[in-house]
């Protein structure tokens, strides 16, 4: 893991400035070049409902090298495949979809580790030169293993989830957990059952010692997260930012 | 032509509401996505100075015409195989650097058009399937032609290369002609003697019957340009559009 | 879904003309530019016997959108994350191979539709800028969602297959099925096994009001199955249809 | 030059069946590979109005070395840098639009051939490959390098085209050509003047000695100038035969 | 299966000269064709550790065919879709990772077979054009099937593995296997556990009849695994013998 | 110009060991992750005879800048819109092919150039991002701009060719200069002729105080080269050290 993030990471986890993440739909390596001059303390890739495949994750992990911006990824899927190549390629953390039971931790964390720890196949040859030799003893302690929590399913086993061995801590996606909960896909929860249910999740993780995430869709609610506890907050995403600009542009040329 | 940007060109040669045209640099599909829905009435593909070549031109053509956005291009240079081919992918317009002459215009203009007006080969095979089979005879009269004003050299030439068949107007780059004029290439001049320049150019332009374009970096100023009478003004690239938001949202999220 | 292809299922669901599906296994927009003027009521591409992958998925949607045809999928496999992403990119049906059981078929269904009734993770990205931001609302009623049935095993959990909530109803893939009921892979079936095989099929999918679709390699048996009462039947492939073609012109240009 | 090619051409300058040429707008391998199984002599890439570049070029050179199809290229334009780079990566001919002088001629001339004959710079990387280590020596006799004839400007100057050293013949491009002749974009030229054009043009070009090829869009066309003394004729492109074969598939099927 | 690859097969089981596998870990075709006239038997695409995806995969085929170069392919997992693909696209063989159990071993081969052998879809696209009309017939005697031994898991269900119907043989991998056997990623076995546990397996793969090949990182341990009695070797990396070189000739230009 | 470059020429230029300069054919970025490892004081991209196109060498500088390797490029021809591009992306030097008259030497100055020095057009994207907002002042100083010197007649126009403002040295092309001299490309020369024309040339730059370039193929005639007093010695490319090591390694595996 680079120190930058190792940095950032201690910082939240001992209670000061949470992670402020970065979030990237597109697969274009001058988007990360914009986005990477402003301090975001790491940008994470989005596999699943963003535009990269891997790639592409692999011609960014190579752009991010250069810019010194630490990049993690959201895989599609729980997928082994998927997340020992995106390891492979030197990503610094995995952002795993649906992790709905401690079966479904316990195969993320198969996947990210190496034996004894887990299953993962070894070949970090991306990760190797970014890192150095010594990169496979480091990885079991120096990766963030985030499971996501946005089910009904999640929520109930979460404490179980915690408990598995080599997950970091957890990423709460409103806008699936919202549809699970209350038949609605907001990814800021306005709803009091969900605001409720995210802001639960996030103390339980925290009493259990572990590193609680939250999803965003604007700088606002980023900001209101950060202020609620979260060790780590997702701002706006690449094209979130770059759509409200042009309308904002756009808006003003137009006298309205 | 499609109709919307050929409204928004008559409006704007009645001194209407300038056209506003959105410049991209990137050659993500997804960030034209982005823009298209904010009214922009066309959007320029950079291929000089951004990073998009022909092949990703013809892909965000294709994504163009889904989201019904008008699009023009700047070609990497005043190159006849390169304009050529931009037609025949149903650009509708051509924003071509460094005009210093008028043989330079009429080099142009011979590319840009069929004979017996100029030298353009025939084969505009997505022209066809997204304008008609009638396109080849349309285009003397709707393709916008515009010549880019950047040099020293290019000034003193204007009257000349305002004459020539089949050239519709001009677009000023102030940053090369700022660095030709005074040695200093400012994007948006601050200097008297740019400023004058830039303001004469685009009375020249008008009162031969042209249509007068100006390049701008920020909202700001492609306001105070639109406000000056040009024809078109052209916003931030969605590179300044997508940086500026970024570095908004750090700077809010730490707090300063 | 498009307005296009919701006509031309209710009347083929009424009995009316079948629905006329254009088969594409390469990934290059110019040949969908070239086979979408022609009256397919929608196109399908193969992402599991063709050379298609989701990135060139994506790039063929962006073209469809401008060209106003309507895509259906068939992905590689029955896979979660696969079918999320081609749903996400706004296909408008899903064709999926090997579906030998209820458990798979309820596993389609959960990967196609949102809680409550599937599991389909929230972040419609294209699809939302395609259909409208109720596009999730729609979608439990709108996709069209085929379970391949191509073995002897799926011919025997036919039944519990369209019992399964969210199914749309059933493609029959020819080649595998002869392949495990014969030995053979015979993609336009002579033996009277399989051709019985293959009706009983559509008359059980009708019969439970369901959709039956048929795949063809020729036009004369696309025309025949046309005939004999299937919802929906497709057309060579842009292979099928190019390599004819150039064996024609080949032919007929030696004179033989 | 592959045997294949240079016994075609042995037989067409003999008299005997022309060289029936594949004529490819995709940059799709898989449509080389539908098109390289019919027994087209060879196929010509196009980069000037179909949508290839350099780099697909490639790709295709090295699938059709697979198929053991030669390959001619017709480039964007009369440019040095890119005739190079075909030839280099074993390109058997260059099919040059545009040659409306001697000096046009010259420099195509000069492009393809190396010293003392010509210019091109040394560094056959694939070709050399193709063909053995001994390629340079051969390739002043053995490369097809064809002028298009095809302005009014270039029909005067054919006698001095022939001339150059260089130059193995003409092919000939009845769009422009008819264009530049009488106003209208014909490519299968049916009035009187723009017919005895294109004949008188063959006629010359083999009274000289040299190899007279003709391009056509359809197979009847193209049937009537092989019967007619060309030297090589090209059939329909690639998307010609797909679209053909698509519509007449959609309109069988709709029993029209 | 090419007469190459089969008669370097059939020699390596009659004890003669083991298969020589050049390994491939870049997509690169230029790589391709820079290695492939060597005389190795093979080129082994690594699709796990590598940086090849599957449409890279498919151009490297199209490569390979020109050459005359038989490939193998390593998919990233035991993934049905994957090895699917890689079959349809004309690979001889696959080398499957963490083969751990009879039950992921009967999942590799039905992946691989027909029915009745095994699970396999039909669309053998370019398989087809490369080995012919009745290559599925072919199929099940001629695909090099081959399970990764390379957990302590795997090493005791090493007999159940090779009783499958369908496998051809194992694939050793020391670094995974070292990692699980002594907690030490080592390629190249050094420890005395490590080294008779690989030499176990292939003792035990020949006396069940099938093939037994090894991975190796240097020329020096593959001779020595060649003289070991080992079927097929394989040897550096294309990115092992270009660093090596690359380093070699630093060192020469400096004087060290 | 990054430090490491700057130092690297100074030592040269001071009569120091010659700058090592890497050569690479290949559009690969693992390719460049290989060779960027051992110590070449920079690498030279070849998008003349080398397989690279404009987009890739995009790729190519942003993977170098995290790797710390200074990267030049030899662009395809003396092409205004080439080098631009290549300059704006970030490469440090250009060595331009076929310079044989001072007009040649003036056009590329003229590219490489800001006013009033030369003609380069602002817009120096991820130049700026890598090298920082003055980016512009230094380039005139800073870039290592290269004529080619590779023909007769540009033997002849040596001393005007050095005399042109803005060329820092010449690069001498050993296979064009041997084939215009004495009919056969030979890449490391032999015959005294041409032996001594490029020691004349080493001489006649180094006298007029510009800086001397020569290509090699092998490790061999590069060391010697850099013991003739050459300033920069171009090692054997990519291809050429892994298909070294590759026959190497076969053939010590095949025990000969």
């Amino acid at each position: 893991m680079t120190k930058r993030l190792r940095d950032a990471l201690a910082e939240a986890r001992a209670g000061g400035r949470p992670v402020l993440n970065g979030w990237m739909m597109t697969p274009e390596p001058a988007v990360l070049e914009a986005m990477a001059a402003h301090g975001w303390d790491c940008v994470t890739l989005d596999l699943q409902h963003g535009q990269i495949d891997l790639t592409q994750a692999r011609t960014l992990a190579r752009t991010a090298s250069g810019l010194g911006v630490p990049l993690l990824a959201r895989p599609a899927w729980n997928d082994v495949a998927m997340i020992s190549r995106l390891l492979d390629d030197g990503f610094e953390g995995i952002i795993c979809p649906m992790i709905n039971s401690a079966k479904d931790a316990r195969r993320l964390a198969a996947a990210a580790h190496y034996a004894p720890r887990g299953e993962r196949s070894f070949g970090p040859v991306r990760a190797r030169l970014a890192f150095g030799a010594d990169y496979w003893k480091e990885t079991s302690d120096s990766l963030l293993i985030l499971a996501m929590i946005e089910t009904r399913e999640a929520l109930a086993a979460l404490p179980e989830i915690l408990a598995v061995d080599g997950i970091s801590g957890v990423y709460v996606g409103p806008a699936d957990l919202s549809l699970t909960l209350i038949g609605q896909p907001t990814g800021e929860p306005s709803d009091p059952t969900v605001i409720a249910a995210v802001d639960d999740i996030r103390k339980t993780v925290q009493q259990a010692g572990r590193f609680a995430a939250v999803h965003n869709l604007t700088v606002d609610h980023t900001a209101k997260m950060a202020g609620n506890g979260w060790n780590m907050v997702t701002g706006p995403s690449d094209i979130a930012l770059l759509a409200g600009a042009s309308a904002d542009a756009v808006r003003r040329l137009k006298g309205k």
